[in-house]
């Protein structure tokens, strides 16, 4: 069992964001998907209004170990709006690198972004997850999650690309 | 046929987009779920950084009719960040009065909201539709969005109240 803190994450996390947000989504079977890169992150989480916030997951080294913290997950969440409740967090990426799986760090980065979520006076903390997901499905259940397109009959759905700019008649 | 414009909401919008938010609320069977006042969206609609960002949907009058416009429907939408394409908009509610409904006002709306996240450099409009809701969920489809929850299984989950206050340690 190693020793993990949660922490907000610096400019210069960015290299290692994109490099799990490319692990998170070849676990999702999605990883053509991803087109963003280091410049981006840095440029949209890290200015006046920042699009995003981050948290880092990182273990800590034993006393004495010459190595120094390792990130090895983290929490990807901004602010959405509920037309039922006011301002709201949406966590739109939550990742474990496989190796720490099972010690209980994602339920921290989960609560790390509820206490956020509540300082900021917000009354809802939203996710998604694949179906196929069960640990996660498992684990956000377990927290005390619905799962709103189970009980409400919620689907999610996406203009892109191409599509979009015909719509907008571009 | 009534003629229809489409607006970006102004501050003293605020009345009538409560009642239309009340009104899809309802039609949502959700209506107790609806917690926010006029105030609300006043100050987090208008201030400085808004949280939110509103359309109107107006039919105008003849010439010649002494009312004035008479306010319709609305979309209300916000940024949001995907990790894999960056800056996004998510359209949190689109809702016409039944009585000028199958105009093409719906169309209308999101086409608008199209237009702004081409403006913006935005790949991806989103939005979430329940599942019985077969005139929303055929109109989206018909303008080319495509089921997330269909195709690839996502669920949405949402920790609430006491149970992220619990979540939170508050």
């Amino acid at each position: 069992m190693v020793c993990v803190r949660i922490r907000e994450a610096k400019e210069g996390d960015c290299g290692n964001i994109l490099g799990l947000i490319r692990e998170l989504a070849e676990f999702e079977k999605l990883s053509d998907q991803v087109k963003i890169c280091e410049e981006d992150l840095r440029a949209d989480g890290f200015g006046e209004n920042p699009f995003y916030h981050c948290l880092i997951a990182e273990s800590l080294p034993d006393l004495g170990d010459p190595q120094g913290p390792c990130v090895v997950g983290y929490g990807l969440y901004y602010f959405i709006y509920s037309t039922w409740k006011g301002r709201n967090i949406y966590l739109e990426d939550i990742y474990v690198k496989p190796e720490y799986r099972g010690q209980g760090i994602g339920s921290k980065i989960i609560k790390k972004v509820a206490e956020v979520a509540v300082d900021k006076g917000c009354s809802q903390l939203r996710l998604s997850a694949l179906n196929w997901n069960k640990r996660a499905v498992d684990l956000y259940k377990a927290l005390g999650a619905q799962d709103l397109t189970e009980i409400e009959g919620w689907h999610s759905f996406r203009f892109e690309g191409e599509v979009m700019r015909k719509l907008a008649g571009k």
